[in-house]
């Protein structure tokens, strides 16, 4: 099929009198967009998953902010409402607050322009970390409409596809919302880049017949020791690989970069609808998981290649930022 | 709730012109009984799930042979059809060749009692596993529904429940057909045992979070060494239960071990329809997985506990039984 880029104004932009996006949760089967034209709106969308994916949400919540703004809202209100729609992701307050400075349409285009090049640039980096002919394994999805265009995860794979270097990409399908067999193959699908969905669960199975070579994630908070807050799931890909003697590679903005977080214990997880496994009897759905520093080979920023010890190097990542 | 007990003639049954069996398929939505009034219907109910679990499997087969006996069919036609209805479970093969020197309706009547005898004799072999205030975590259904009645690795937690041993079950939703947040969540409900679904990729995360005590599962075949092949992602847990140091217990009836199967190697895996995960994508489909005997902390079967070195122990089983 004709290779198709998944634009950054397509995955949400900011219109005259509203914040415009993909709604995330009719693809793969309807390309529609949502109109958000109250904050209100916004924050329903965010927490309902129309948009999703820690950068793309701090984009989408900045959008807002310069909406709330140009109307001459109350921007204190506007804030706590943004910021309380997912409590994982520390991108969302990490976009508010800069926009807070400067909350106009001007800094919010040039905050999501920033975001897609710091993907570009954190693909540039990761195609090292790729061998020749790799069977990747992703998780959820960490691709362009994750990150207002192009792509943490899924930007390292295609930089490393672009580079002659991917075989094939295996996608979990990442229940309960199947943001790996909606998003994540559509997006591969568009891109030409080889892939099969697989059930979560067999992850394992295909590490142990020796048909994977890495596991690549995003992540949506990082704590200042590199203990990895990302979808639920990914903590036994990160046992798993270990296991079978697979790095794990984590490829996240320094917006992801927590170091109020000193560790896992300190990112507030969380639990999300019962109702999206079972309606009919009692289930825990925690949204995400931590995994913990020593289980991830390699964390990639825009900034490059960091490895353990992160508490020593990711601050140099955050120092290069500020 | 009151407590109801899954009868074995309601999972699976001879009437006079029909095997009829509860359509697993349409659990726990409706109630609804199968007749399979041919070989042929038979088989198929058997490959699209209708009835699953591999001792169940095998039942129904022994009364598809009765039943074709008493037509005076061609029994080698019945067995070679029924046998290669689903690759993975020995019992199958198992069932039919006991059928083999006496093809009738009582003698297939008493393999169904004996199995339910088995899965009750693995029950209270098995309660001496459970420690106090037991938090279990299982997979798929292995439950009357998979055996016939009663349950092999939930017969286990039945009679454990029943020593009060049990404080919670959580119950991975075993993608993608959903045999354990539609079948296990249904039988646990009814006999009343708290428990919860989780999506199977948060099983690692709750083992990390010190909420899983051991992981119970039954198994479709197991080889001479005690490798032990299982509803896909059971390998997953194995992995994940070993390295967070819980046991994985696999509660199985003999008729399921295959000492003809040197190792995991030997066992076929069935590869199912990838239509089953996405029908607008590609996908891969293995509907079992091998989990190597060295992560296997015990084997419960009708005689007892069994532990390593597995290619020691298991062959007194099944002298045992011959």
């Amino acid at each position: 099929m004709a290779r198709r880029e998944l634009e950054p104004h397509r995955v949400v932009r900011l219109e005259e009198d509203a914040v415009v996006l993909l709604d995330q949760r009719r693809l793969p089967d309807e390309e529609v967009e949502l109109r958000c034209t109250s904050v209100a709106q916004l924050v329903d969308a965010i927490r309902t998953l129309a948009i999703r994916g820690a950068p793309s949400i701090g984009i989408a919540a900045a959008y807002g902010l310069a909406l709330a703004s140009e109307r001459g809202e109350d921007l204190d209100l506007a804030y706590a409402g943004l910021v309380g729609s997912r409590p994982t992701a520390v991108n969302l307050r990490w976009a508010l607050d800069a926009m807070r400075a400067e909350p106009t349409r001007e800094r919010a285009e040039e905050l999501h322009a920033e975001e897609v090049e710091r993907c570009r640039r954190m693909g540039a980096h990761a195609v090292e970390l790729f061998p020749e002919g790799a069977r990747v394994l992703t998780h959820c999805n960490a691709g362009g409409l994750a990150t207002g265009g192009y792509g943490s995860a899924l930007g390292a794979i295609r930089a490393a596809a672009a580079a002659g270097r991917v075989a094939h990409v295996w996608v979990g399908e990442t229940r309960p919302l199947l943001q790996g067999s909606r998003l994540t193959a559509w997006e591969l699908e568009q891109l030409g880049i080889p892939h099969a969905v697989i059930a979560d669960s067999a992850a394992a199975s295909f590490m142990a017949r020796d048909e994977v070579d890495l596991v690549v994630t995003g992540a949506d908070r990082i704590a200042a020791n590199g203990d990895t807050a990302n979808k639920i799931g990914t903590y036994g890909l990160a046992v798993a690989a270990t296991y079978h003697g697979l790095p794990l590679v984590v490829v996240a903005p320094t917006s992801t970069l927590d170091p109020a977080a000193a560790d896992g214990a300190d990112i507030p997880i969380e639990e999300r609808d019962p109702g999206e496994l079972t309606t009919r009897f009692a289930a825990r759905n925690p949204a995400f998981d931590v995994t913990p520093a020593h289980l991830v080979a390699a964390i990639v920023t825009e900034i490059g290649v960091h490895r353990a010890p992160y508490a020593t190097t990711l601050p140099r990542a955050t120092a290069v930022v500020q």
